[in-house]
């Protein structure tokens, strides 16, 4: 195709450019939905998207404590074929409220109650492929209880300075895309002076 | 299953817990395959797991010229049905190094070259589904030319200050994970004092 960087100077035209000719459900569990679409792209010629529709909106949380502790999840990842740690995550299904979601998860991966919670962001994970959505919360106010993960998990729990877990997502250790933004995220925010005061002084505990 | 919060005090046991029974492919594209596993789950019970193997590799690039700009794509996201703003990316095909494909993907998006690279992280998009990877790269020493982007893509291109881009990578203008993760670890780094000298001077200028 000709160079046309001269496009970047154009109003910006955010319709939808793509045109479905059909759309044919190929693959379906309780957890994802293959679609295979016939489509003419951007470009006006024929072609194909397979988009994966998850049933979940997953969501995260990073638990904080008085001292600035917080907890993070080891667990084998099926589609990886590796180990990962990372912040207590789970999925909401349609429907249901993610930050429902992330107080059942959080209090079934690690045993944790919170008295207070915070939305820190929202993401698109996968958005070449994927319609998954994440949203993320910061968890304080936090009482230890009984974890009861789910049969599919086999969870291994830690409980360390919110300063090292940060560290971990900076330098490689923890590669799960939720919790590497999610921790970088809180950490610039606890830099900047963009959290609520009592939530602040318990992240620069543990900084 | 009953709570069994000691778990946690046991040592991490990193093996995978999962016994795959049967695997066979439901769906297949240039992009994905959809292999579906009859398995027994950690708990010993039996169960599925539909997972989604993505053949590209994913790339992004944050290039950073000497006034400390940026550069931002825009395009219409098919999976998410929604316009979406985002650091230059692309999919490294199987055997392709991730960082010769980030150069091509930076050029066709931005037509920029940049004489420096370094990498910035690794991430797993979104691993309780999908075994997608991503590396994201800092690119600097930028020199303008033509862009020339893909017949599937309708691209917008914007130069902004990095600093503006971050801005929009924390307050949700920008949600797709790889810009945002990538745009706020650069930040961080800056603040911290964790980049080269000359990288560090551009980027400190855009913040």
């Amino acid at each position: 195709m000709a160079a046309h960087g001269r496009d970047s100077a154009l109003p910006d035209d955010t319709r939808n450019p793509w045109t479905v000719h059909a759309a044919e459900t190929r693959y379906s569990n309780p957890w994802i939905t293959v679609v295979h679409h016939e489509v003419t792209n951007p470009g006006g010629g024929p072609g194909i998207y397979g988009v994966v529709r998850y049933r979940n909106h997953a969501v995260g949380a990073i638990p904080v404590d008085a001292d600035g502790a917080t907890w993070i999840v080891g667990q084998y990842r099926f589609p990886l074929g590796r180990y990962s740690w990372e912040i207590p995550e789970g999925g909401a299904p349609d429907g249901t409220p993610p930050l429902e979601t992330a107080v059942r998860e959080l209090r079934e991966e690690t045993g944790l109650s919170a008295g207070r919670w915070l939305e820190l962001m929202r993401m698109d994970l996968s958005n070449s492929v994927t319609d998954e959505e994440a949203t993320l919360y910061v968890a304080w106010d936090v009482v230890a209880g009984d974890s009861a993960p789910e049969e599919t998990e086999r969870l291994a729990v830690r409980r360390l300075p919110l300063g090292e877990a940060v560290a971990m997502a900076m330098d490689g250790r923890i590669t799960d895309a939720m919790s590497v933004a999610g921790l970088i995220k809180l950490k610039l925010l606890a830099l900047e002076g963009g959290l609520p005061a009592d939530l602040m002084a318990r992240v620069r505990r543990g900084l």
